[in-house]
């Protein structure tokens, strides 16, 4: 066997997915696995993969005897080394979906550098295999061309996003993994310290204080694609550790933090995926989106934009409507799009959607001529229907939707849009939908506890219009902050700080800390915060999620190399895992 | 106070270090910290510093009585917006320091941001403060020039050799922080799960396990500036989390990963430093290098090689080097540099410096015309002299220091290199010295427990050439394994790893761990070779002794914005802490 270096294969001289026409004739080396083996009487077709793609191996007993014989014990997953000539295709072997599949490669050599096992599954795209299956052998997994497309995207994402960032002078700076635990009021990861035993570290669920006090020592401009930690309840699509995209800047308002990563995301998305987005990305405030669409979460794509209906129904005979004004309550709707000359059916399961939701009723209005289908048509004046029909905009065989009540009813006409957009839009107007959504308010109330909570975090700067009425008025108060949201899924958010150690004061007050509990929790930020910090704000977007969305792809766990199961745990490596009892005596604890 | 949106402050136009003579007549803002205070009797001069350096502006009351009142309020670390207006400073009061020293600005507002406190130190350039004091207002001393300059070229290090790998086709690819420990063999922290009580992730030494498997998945090219811990007692320079440049490559030899690093690293240093480094880098096998130097981390910048001078000594009269031979010892020494004609009190310390490295003795030779100075210079013959002089090649007044003894010796020998380079050479011929060491054993013999460790980790590949005595002979087993040496710090290392589970249970047997133990320890990686692993081989860089070097620093924590004390603490955060009983109870835990 000729291979040079001690090895007992050849070292490739070409990557498979990269060979062309315009290669014909050449003589080549591959290394790779045997995707597929076709025994085709006398002579063997194999596809050889590598990171790069696929490429069709011929094996002519005629072409070449060894090459041949080597390749009948060949099975699917084999590690091969391959030297061939490699030949253009009769045109009617041209295979369409290889992006090689204008060539072969007429193998001389083939030379088994590794055997494999019978997979326990079969590498290929789009096959349905048990998630806990796949994450057993996820290096198998890894080897789909569905995952792999999906990690290389994740590595172009995070070095585009680095690019941008970096050219616009942001330093990269690591912050502490094994720290204390920040203020963010989810559950901290803890790692016992040895050396300080009955201490603990805790890892961080964000680098926010750190990333405040990089600004406090100057450093202007910080971004980090930080590793974030949460131990919570594993719901839905999360992660125990996730990854941020966390930047922070100074002397800027949230004008400068929203513009420049509207040119980020125009850079990124223009960068790997070819889309050309359009900036500035559209900005709503809360109230706005709020009003607009019921949540803070919005898909605008959908259109179907919330509307206030009350002004029509004041002294309306339906007594569902006037009932409900009449205790203060608004009377909101939406036009449904892509649904016409709806079935009674198709409207009864509107109606129990709505239910499900949570709603106490919801009625419908279909436009027949000029005239309105609807339970509630015989209570409806002329003025009301001639009032309806010119405000909603219905067109023939159009489906208004409206609720009466509170300010709940915003959150289920909010499901109840992503119902009919699931139900009847096949494709968005757009691929992309970004929006800013800002000025959330500064405190929620808490009814359990009855106390203010920080919406955000306790340093959120408040809107400087609100100055005046922090104490009088706090649930009116509005703050500097900024949530971006990508598809209706809130990439990532972020806030103006508070760089003034009064106003500081004032807000922990209002949030119930006195100054030595504040001290207790934020004690070194409060202190530095004492040394001249400038005005800064920031930004964090979660990384998994971009690149989730950028990917297609339903859960998080697609793109994730080494995901963890629901449960927090890890098929491949059995993490977590029992110590040994002597590890546990180190760190002077015992189990309960 | 004409401020804009909201704000009562105004926003930059210029950063303070980018001011040049061409800005004259502009005006501008700054924003920015002041470094100095000098009030001229009427005139106050403030030095403004931002991230991108200082300059002066000049409160003169007759050009603005505004910013002459302000001023005067203003103290250190204030944070201040300023405008004014550009002006070429006269040839006298130029200050060549500053690279805007040609330049000042007349001011035209100052506006108070944000007073300061009275920083506990002073914020400048080599000032001896406290350690324990700089890591608790850490935030202050990152605003020190050569702490902040530190931190820049880390970014920039970073930023370049991720740019070098993407554009060599390595992905960037995240592995986990929570997972299960690895075979590196220090201690591990360790996370208690909640979810799975009396279990624990624990946190990586290195990515080591996952980057063999992405290799088995397919990638082909992985890298990762990769967070890493040892829960370690800490000696001298060590930090309980630290940084590696991690990487990992199919289908390669060590040819190959060298021959990349040595391009990544004349990339950096060209792009970082500006200085131009000669590739290939030097090589030496393990061998070569303990031999030439009695160290696998030469530094041969210094010169004063080792050589062997027993041929020569094989029949002396001199009683200390002939009976050192007689038991199979040698004497091994080499000229000293820098040291000409030396007093004996030199001589009498170099001596003593053997000594205290653990030599029994050292005896030193001095050129004098044709004949030696020597303690031992009654008992040398003539022929013995002359030899000495030919293969020492002896200048008029050098020195040689020889030793007698087994392999010991080296090692005394390599401390006096040491000695010898730090008292002697003030300045070395270049100021960066790489060299590839190869070859390391592939086992250590380990005396108190009586069987062979691995020298790297259990996965390196032996040399193909010592496969056929691998059980017969074990110490003599060398390995695919390189490590880099930059100025005699180990910058990091790595192999060519086990592709063959054959040979893996063979390496496994010598190290005394049964199929069952090392399915135990390392299952998941021996289950993933089932599957055709390619041949695969990689490296990692500590980089915070990298930026270390290229910095000019003594320590790593020179180099880290937040790093820990020696007992792992961080005087800052508090970091570890107590945590509350109910979190211990959460975990099913209770300190002992």
């Amino acid at each position: 066997m000729a291979a040079s270096g001690g090895r007992d294969w050849e070292k490739r001289t070409r990557y498979c997915g990269t060979l062309r026409k315009e290669d014909a004739g050449r003589e080549v080396v591959l290394n790779g696995w045997v995707q597929t083996r076709r025994d085709h009487g006398g002579v063997i077709f194999l596809d050889l993969r590598d990171i790069t793609g696929i490429v069709q191996v011929v094996c002519n007993p005629e072409f070449s005897r060894e090459a041949h014989s080597s390749a009948r014990s060949v099975r699917s997953e084999y590690v091969l080394s391959c030297r061939g000539v490699v030949r253009e295709r009769p045109a009617e072997a041209v295979n369409p979906r290889l992006s090689t599949g204008e060539v072969e490669v007429m193998a001389e050599r083939v030379t088994v550098i590794n055997p494999s096992r019978t997979p326990p599954f079969e590498i290929e795209e789009g096959r349905e295999v048990d998630e806990n299956l796949r994450l057993r052998y996820r290096y198998l997994d890894l080897r789909r061309p569905e995952l792999k497309e999906a990690l290389v995207l994740r590595s172009r994402v995070t070095r585009e996003v680095r690019e941008f960032l970096s050219s616009r002078g942001f330093l990269e700076i690591e912050t502490p993994i094994l720290t204390k635990s920040t203020p963010e009021g989810a559950r901290d990861f803890v790692v016992p310290s040895r050396l300080q035993p009955g201490k603990f570290y805790a890892l961080p669920q964000s680098p926010q204080l750190f990333k405040q006090l990089l600004m406090v020592a100057g450093f202007d401009r910080y971004y980090q694609i930080a590793r974030c930690f949460r131990d919570e309840d594993l719901r839905a699509d999360r992660q125990p550790e996730f990854t941020q995209i966390d930047l922070e800047m100074s002397f800027v308002d949230p004008e400068d933090v929203m513009s420049l990563m509207d040119e980020m995301f125009v850079h990124l998305f223009r960068e790997v995926l070819g889309v050309e987005l359009y900036r500035p990305f559209p900005r709503l405030t809360w109230r706005q989106a709020m009003e607009r669409y019921g949540t803070d979460r919005p898909d605008p794509r959908w259109g179907m934009e919330i509307r206030d209906f009350s002004g029509l129904y004041r002294d309306s005979e339906f007594r569902v409507f006037r009932s409900a004004l009449e205790v203060g309550g608004r009377i909101r709707g939406f036009r449904v799009q892509g649904l016409r000359s709806p079935s009674r059916r198709e409207l009864d399961e509107l109606v129990e959607e709505a239910h499900r939701l949570g709603a106490q009723g919801l009625v419908w209005m279909v436009r027949e001529g000029e005239d309105l289908r609807s339970p509630a048509a015989k209570f409806l004046s002329a003025q009301e229907v001639e009032g309806t029909l010119r405000e909603s905009g219905l067109g023939e065989g159009e489906v208004l939707v409206l609720a009466a009540g509170g300010e709940e009813v915003g959150e289920v006409l909010s499901g109840l849009r992503d119902y009919c957009a699931r139900r009847y839009f096949t494709r968005p107007r757009e691929q992309y939908s970004f929006v800013w959504i800002t000025d959330f308010p500064l405190f929620d109330w808490d009814e359990e506890e009855k106390r203010y909570k920080s919406n955000h975090h306790p340093f959120t700067s408040p809107s400087r219009e609100c100055l005046d009425f922090l104490e009088e008025n706090p649930s009116q108060v509005t703050s500097e902050s900024y949530d971006l949201v990508l598809n209706g899924v809130e990439l990532g958010g972020g806030s103006i700080r508070i760089h003034d150690a009064e106003l500081q004061a004032r807000v922990f007050r209002i949030l119930g800390l006195d100054e030595e509990q504040a001290r207790e929790k934020f004690g070194f930020l409060l202190e530095a915060f004492q040394y001249g910090p400038p005005p800064h704000g920031g930004i964090a977007f979660g990384l998994d999620r971009l690149v989730m969305i950028m990917a297609g792809k339903e859960s998080i766990r697609e793109v994730i190399a080494f995901p963890k199961t629901q449960s927090g745990t890890d098929p491949l490596t059995g993490a977590p895992d029992a110590i040994y009892p002597e590890q546990l005596g180190e760190l002077r604890l015992r189990p309960v």
